[in-house]
């Protein structure tokens, strides 16, 4: 079968520079990819003139419909890609974390889109700054979407996941993306991409894939595209040192292999829960995917009088390890993706050798059921131990990037941070100590040089998500060698796909820029009051003045009394001589605002619907008895939530009756809309 | 004069290459540097195995004020380096921006520091998210100071602002710096890092100079390190494909020179403030600084109608700008910086000639005042018209980098736009406009490929603080061929100083590690009220169970009638009929606040002082006349502000009499020490 690319709406192979897609299990060819002969300009052009503003068209809460739809679509239809995913050696457990991983990151961006995101096409960037005392000259940031491209290019371990945590957030974020599979694994990703295709629903452009060589892709890279690269170093480096990378400031996010750490914290003696957790970890992490993670445990690092007991116990439970056919009821472990691979596994294994002794699994010597071993790709979990790691360098520097595993010792948690460090920048370290003193010691001394710290313990055992699974919610990348990128961390993900502007100008311009009003720009007065307006109907600046209230001694011990609020400082000038801040006895912070919804309110059924909150509310004035106070109530911001209410943030300020500012805070009330 | 580098703590000039700086005014030497013969690898190492550790022991407090001191320190001393600046051609309003400009800087760094970062050594980044459903395992982001070295390469232009706008970013994040200033204004930043020196402020390490060439130093550079470059985008691009940046994937932060447009608006006709403003600005542009800012507009834009009135306009303006040396009452304009760059400026109008027509200005035939043209670098103010925009390339591409700009008409909004983006990003666009809907055109649709957009109009015309100056407050930088690295921002300034890591562990594991309770940790109970705690002994954790109070249809009632918020929900079951929220008559929110309050108070004086505000309030479920409230109030985080108090946050729950969650926030309170 020749898998074609999908570009520019249609299904091409032009190529004729062929590979051949082989089995990793029987090394039979699966599938053929053709390379050459596509228009990499006229696919970036596609992305940029047709993709780039039908999504621009849509907002947040669009495009994260979008996504939810696609991942509920996909979801129907996983069994295909667990099929086609046994070729490339995953067993059933592998292709969970590779199909229903990335179906589920779709789902994330969804629900956190929708959550997190405005129903806007773009977003503000902290508040606005006064850039001048008058108050008429101010400044504040946006986020928009970029107008090029996303070029994706994936590594071959993760034929669905890789794709889709990228595509998610570029397509959230308004960006349309070119994807470029592993060859080895194209089969996968192709049967994704056709998926995709099929379900209509995308908007024209909004993905296109390019399956073979890039060709000359990069040459046609402009600083409005940004390339987010997923594999080893070698190839991260020399993509980004193509020039057009550095002379067109092309973002660049880069997730490379790293030599991840697991750490045995020194309180994890035989024994404990920490130790067996660790034992386990290890174990999972070499067999899982046949080892070719790029977050797997390269090192497992163990307070020196212990590797000997990590060692036996790792022995003993690698030597469970079923190795064979993936399709297999009890295989444990598949072979790697291909023999190419093999070689290059066991040539990583010979430049290991002179630091390291062999522990356990021998390349040479074990056993592959329901396939021929001379065809198929297969390897056993190879443990290696390295006695001397201070000295060692290799151990810290060359990744053998299959089932294979280094123990080393440790003389004390700073010597373990050290070592860690040794690997000049990872993707992620996990700790196994029940000490937080332990654990601060070594988090805060490896953080710096890890982009995911996992501290596990008998409190989060059953739990947590594992040393080698990046989860939607965090961030996934790290720095040197991990390629220095993030991806995925919630909506952080999405700002490599936006860029952010300063605006200046007078506040009233800013205010009818960002539709957020900014304090110093006119406000709009209406003899009705803001309440009455409806959700479409009401303007950003709408302004409510009320009238003032005294209030009295009466009122605060009746509130005190009322409430059983009765903290000293609202209770007699004495009992504050002393006190820091108050000029003598002052009233309730809690009285100030409910007296301001009684100034304020407008008690008639309208379009308000409910208060449901309130933010960043400071006391910035005490009030003493006699004061007076009054409100102004200023609509800031306004999204829709659905067709029946939208959600209107008010800016309000409680005033004394010489006008200082008492308190200010954010009112959050749902308004119905016309309907 | 032989300039000394200051590395490793000492003055030393072992080069033997030798350089000299010129008098961009006379032509007379004023210094010489030497390069070569430092060992770059052992000034990084003593950055980051002196100064860094130094830093990094100190809180972001501690660094803030320790910028505070070094900005009065070299307020007092700074006419010294006036006095010097004249021989790089700047004038008292040039050194203004440089000198003054740069330690407002550090002065706006020093006291957002203090506001908005806490008094700790790493910083939390958004909330923790929780990863499984059991809420034992969960996940929050911390960043922490990088390991490495900050390598600060600056434009000749600004020695002054150029080091110290990237040098107070650098040591609030606690990452030790080697600045390397240009050479042909050195003895500039030599002064200033001079006095830095002596002042004795900073800690041993945190500031190394290097004058002269780089030699081998980036090749010592590694992933903990950070290079911030401003200057041209070949040195630039040159520079950031150096092997090791892609290699150990150091970051680096490029601000490179572009093509920034100023943009008339459609109508801002002559005659109208716009249309004068926009005059000003384009000249104030093209001569301050002999134009030699990174941000300086080099395209002036205007309906096509407006060309011939804004080229008169500009004419005018510029015939009385006199240049001459910069040390004379009312030169407006000193040379550029010296000859080289003289023929640099010369050589690109050359290119530009064949699309552009000059206007204004005559290289050779103009008059200096105070100082012999053949000698000093000084050029005339150069205004070309370019009649045919859309056809003509070298305009949107080609910089002379001297006081110098092309004007160039428009058709319609969109066309504006569409000539703006030719410049394939740049740094900042302005635009004249007092019509908000030209306006959302414009800075929407050029939003993408400009850092900075500022819009001026009578409003602001008084206040606005210029094209081409870039503020503390907001980012600096731009996409594409303005090099896609962002300077500035306010605190987002720290972010390449940083690097990001996700925790994850159990909820008690993530709160012993952050300081900051994470929901489902254990908490901490005693006989003892928490409000009774000093600052120092509250444990994070600590938590009150309050006592339950039943909300009666008379306690409704009579808030209501007290407070005077009669709002409809609250007054009737009938009247809440067809509410989609509410399932009958409900309690006022503040209502449940105030009896919160009232249930978690504890009256008598003791160590808090007062509440001072709330965040993150949001009422969950509605609570019915006849059901009852109790409160959760667990302490947070804890964040020193002097030696007497410090700030606590704590974490509140109202529930229900049957445990459901009513309403959640975040309350604020100031805690006495123990003194």
């Amino acid at each position: 079968m020749r898998l074609e690319s999908y570009v520019q709406g249609r299904w091409a192979a032009p190529g004729t520079d062929l590979v051949l897609v082989r089995s990793a299990v029987t090394g039979e060819p699966v599938a053929e990819v053709a390379s050459g002969g596509l228009a990499m300009d006229e696919v970036l052009d596609y992305a940029r003139r047709v993709g780039g503003p039908a999504l621009r068209r849509l907002t947040f809460h669009d495009r994260a419909a979008m996504l939810k739809a696609l991942a509920q679509y996909l979801t129907e239809r996983k069994e295909a890609l667990y099929a086609l995913s046994l070729q490339t050696g995953a067993t059933r457990g592998d292709s969970l974390i590779d199909v229903d991983g990335g179906i589920g990151t779709l789902f994330v961006f969804a629900s956190k889109g929708r959550r997190e995101l405005p129903n806007a096409t773009f977003l503000l960037d902290g508040e606005a700054e006064s850039l001048a005392r008058s108050g008429r000259f101010a400044g504040r940031h946006v986020l928009t979407s970029r107008a090029g491209a996303a070029v994706h290019i994936n590594a071959f371990n993760f034929p669905c996941w890789g794709l889709l945590e990228k595509l998610a957030p570029a397509l959230l974020a308004g960006v349309p993306v070119v994807t470029k599979p592993a060859t080895v694994t194209a089969q996968v990703a192709h049967a994704l991409v056709r998926m995709i295709a099929e379900s209509g629903i995308l908007p024209d452009g909004a993905l296109q894939c390019v399956i073979g060589a890039t060709g000359d892709l990069f040459d046609h890279l402009t600083g409005q595209d940004v390339v987010a690269f997923t594999g080893s170093a070698e190839t991260a480096s020399r993509l980004q040192r193509h020039p057009v990378i550095a002379r067109e400031a092309v973002r660049f996010n880069a997730e490379r292999d790293s030599l991840n750490a697991a750490i045995l914290g020194p309180d994890a003696v035989p024994g404990t829960p920490e130790f067996d957790l660790f034992i386990k970890e290890v174990a999972k992490e070499m067999t899982v995917k046949a080892g070719q993670k790029c977050t797997a445990i390269r090192r497992a690092m163990a307070p020196r009088a212990q590797v000997p007991a990590v060692i036996d116990a790792l022995r003993q439970r690698l030597a469970g390890v079923r190795v064979g056919d993936p399709a297999l009821e009890g295989v444990r472990m598949g072979p790697v993706v291909g023999l190419d691979q093999r070689r290059d596994v066991r040539a990583k294994l010979d430049l290991l050798a002179p630091e390291t002794e062999r522990v356990a699994g021998d390349p040479d010597d074990f056993a592959v059921e329901g396939a021929d071993p001379a065809r198929g790709a297969f390897l056993p979990p190879i443990l290696l131990h390295c006695p001397d790691p201070i000295r060692a360098t290799r151990v810290h520097q060359v990744e053998a990037f299959g089932p294979a595993c280094t123990v080393m010792g440790y003389a004390d948690p700073a010597e373990a941070v050290r070592l860690a460090n040794r690997g000049e920048g990872s993707l992620v370290a996990s700790l196994y100590t029940h000490d937080p003193a332990a654990a601060a010691e070594i988090v805060f001394g490896a953080s710096a040089f890890h982009g995911r710290l996992l501290v596990v313990d008998r409190d989060c055992a059953k739990d947590q998500t594992g040393h080698g699974s990046p989860v939607p919610h965090l961030v996934h990348g790290g720095p040197g060698r991990a390629g220095g990128g993030e991806e995925l961390g919630g909506m952080r993900a999405l700002r490599p796909y936006l860029q952010r502007t300063a605006l200046q100008g007078s506040p009233a311009m800013l205010t009818s820029l960002t539709g957020s009003w900014v304090k110093g720009a006119p406000v709009i007065e209406a003899a009705a009051h803001p309440f009455r307006a409806r959700f479409e109907e009401l303007e950003i600046g709408r302004t409510f003045h009320s009238g003032e209230r005294t209030i009295t001694v009466e009122d605060i011990e009746h509130f005190a009394a009322f409430t059983g609020d009765t903290f000293y400082a609202h209770m007699s000038d004495e009992a504050v001589q002393d006190h820091p801040f108050f000029p003598g006895r002052v009233a309730h912070g809690y009285l100030l605002l409910s007296f301001a919804a009684g100034l304020f309110v407008d008690p008639e059924p309208g379009p308000v619907l409910a208060n449901y909150g309130l933010d960043s509310l400071r006391f910035l004035k005490p009030l003493r008895p006699g004061e007076a106070i009054r409100v102004r109530l200023t609509a800031k911001e306004k999204s829709p939530r659905n067709a029946q209410y939208g959600e209107v943030r008010w800016d309000v300020e409680i005033l004394t009756g010489a006008g200082e500012t008492a308190a200010t805070y954010e009112l959050l009330t749902m308004n119905a809309m016309r309907g």
